[in-house]
């Protein structure tokens, strides 16, 4: 009998959604000492891992697991994140912006305001050229919506070129090359030691002017007074932002001001219940099955 | 020799674009007694019509092409459209409304405008069901992202089926059956005696006041009336309206002043000549071959 902890603000919906799947030989537990499994949201998970003592499974219920990585905890169990089932919202997220930036839809609605009849051309995505900073399972499934709209994609990553919606990969120290010409730049590299500040001056430089920014991966990826100073002086034409450096933005933050700037404090992709408790149920059938899990984390590169 | 007459106010566009395509035994003209072929906007091309005495075929760079519907004038010539060339535009268009609409993007834009952090959750476009008022290469093209992004898709025409990506077709009587359960509703049909005022009372009556309406298509085929109404008391979400029985919209127009309806003011897919003129080139080969000519218009039945 395996015994399962949730550590979830959803906890409700978990064991009603889990509860419900009838898993073989798994009982929901409250006690953080019998449990052998635990499920939830990583912040939350954290503070209670060194208590969980039988505990050889924790699947988060994301996509960032940082909570879960701080040194000085325990990391003698199997983590599994949530990284499988982003994919469709984050394509929705960036979509959602590139094509309200091509039609110009907020131009549209200030014209509306006005009662002005706004004959304004359109732009297009059809032949533009975004850049995905990371091609994991989210940067796959943007990169195969972009190919639907007709756009030419290039791809940065460590070394893997696993999507073949990637019309050419780039790695190491061809990241200047890679940002030359796009259209779009869109992170959603994980936060680890080698991604901090990886939009820097120097690939914020590299981008032409009519670049957009799209940032909904990680906040501490980007160098934010470099970005700041390239949208100030209009040498990047625009940035959509989910994610900063400190959460949730302060009043007096600069981003909040620029104009050329929109914010979606950090609601790209949340965790819904119904779509992240299927991830745990085919989970739990592999573990009691002695399978490999899907979407473990490697403690060491940190996603 | 071909003899072709540009009525159109990108022709010197279309004069460089068709002159260096270089097609075989074709001369550029103005002289309209003289030219056998001719190409341009219907509202040019309609007033001219008459004096075209030895023209044969006309390629029109709209879809729409009304101005030469006018049953005073004649129809001894074939008339071709570019029906299909609009497909990835009013898709672009369409889904920037629907994911604008499911990411709540003008919400955050407001947010932003307070400096406010707002974590209220985004929808997304899977599952949603779409219906499409006609289901030509337009519809298709939009049946086919709406697959993309997991989208349920009702198509309603007058007796074709000929899209994959439409999981039910409907027709004749079965318009308020289809009107049910919509999400949003598309219509992309052609100006014709059959189409006026389809979108009526009725029609908007069956729809779930969860529903948005978009119509990228011809502002004769709703009943104005009867659409603000619906807006004004919100049995209906929203409304994004590219045209209107009368364009532009006059300054007084409820249209403007509904906070539940987003305006477009015709733009939603513009015929630009680097799209039109490869049109018009296939065509002239078919034309010079003696083929069967793409995208012929039906007088009759009016698209």
């Amino acid at each position: 009998m395996h015994r399962l902890l949730i550590l979830s603000k959803h906890a409700d919906a978990y064991r009603q959604l889990i509860g419900g799947a009838r898993l073989d030989d798994l009982d929901i537990t409250t006690d953080e000492s019998a449990a052998d499994v635990a499920f939830g949201e990583p912040s939350l998970v954290a503070p209670a891992i060194a208590r969980l003592t039988k505990v050889r499974w924790v699947q988060a219920t994301w996509a960032g697991v940082e909570p879960l990585l701080d040194p000085s905890l325990r990391r003698d169990y199997i983590l599994t994140n949530a990284r499988g089932v982003f994919g469709g919202l984050m394509s929705e997220y960036v979509f959602a912006y590139m094509l309200a930036h091509e039609r110009k839809l907020l131009e549209k609605y200030a014209a509306q305001r006005e009662c002005r009849w706004d004959p304004a051309p359109p732009g297009t995505l059809a032949g533009k050229r975004l850049g995905l900073l990371g091609v994991g399972t989210i940067g796959a499934a943007i990169a195969k919506t972009a190919k639907h709209f007709g756009m030419r994609v290039r791809g940065y990553t460590r070394s893997s070129e696993n999507s073949a919606d990637v019309d050419e990969y780039f790695h190491g120290a061809d990241r200047i090359a890679f940002a030359r010409d796009l259209d779009y730049l869109v992170n959603t590299m994980p936060n680890t030691a080698n991604t901090r500040k990886f939009v820097d001056e120097a690939l914020l430089g590299a981008l032409p002017s009519r670049a957009v920014f799209i940032n909904p991966g990680r906040g501490s990826t980007v160098d934010e007074s470099a970005l700041v100073e390239a949208l100030r002086t209009n040498r990047l034409a625009g940035a959509v932002l989910d994610v900063f450096e400190r959460e949730p933005l302060t009043h007096n933050n600069m981003f909040w001001w620029l104009p050329n700037v929109l914010i979606t404090s950090h609601t790209a992709a949340l965790s819904f219940p119904e779509m992240i408790a299927p991830v745990f149920i085919e989970n739990y059938r592999r573990f009691r099955a002695g399978q490999p899990l899907r979407y473990r984390v490697d403690f060491e590169a940190g996603y």
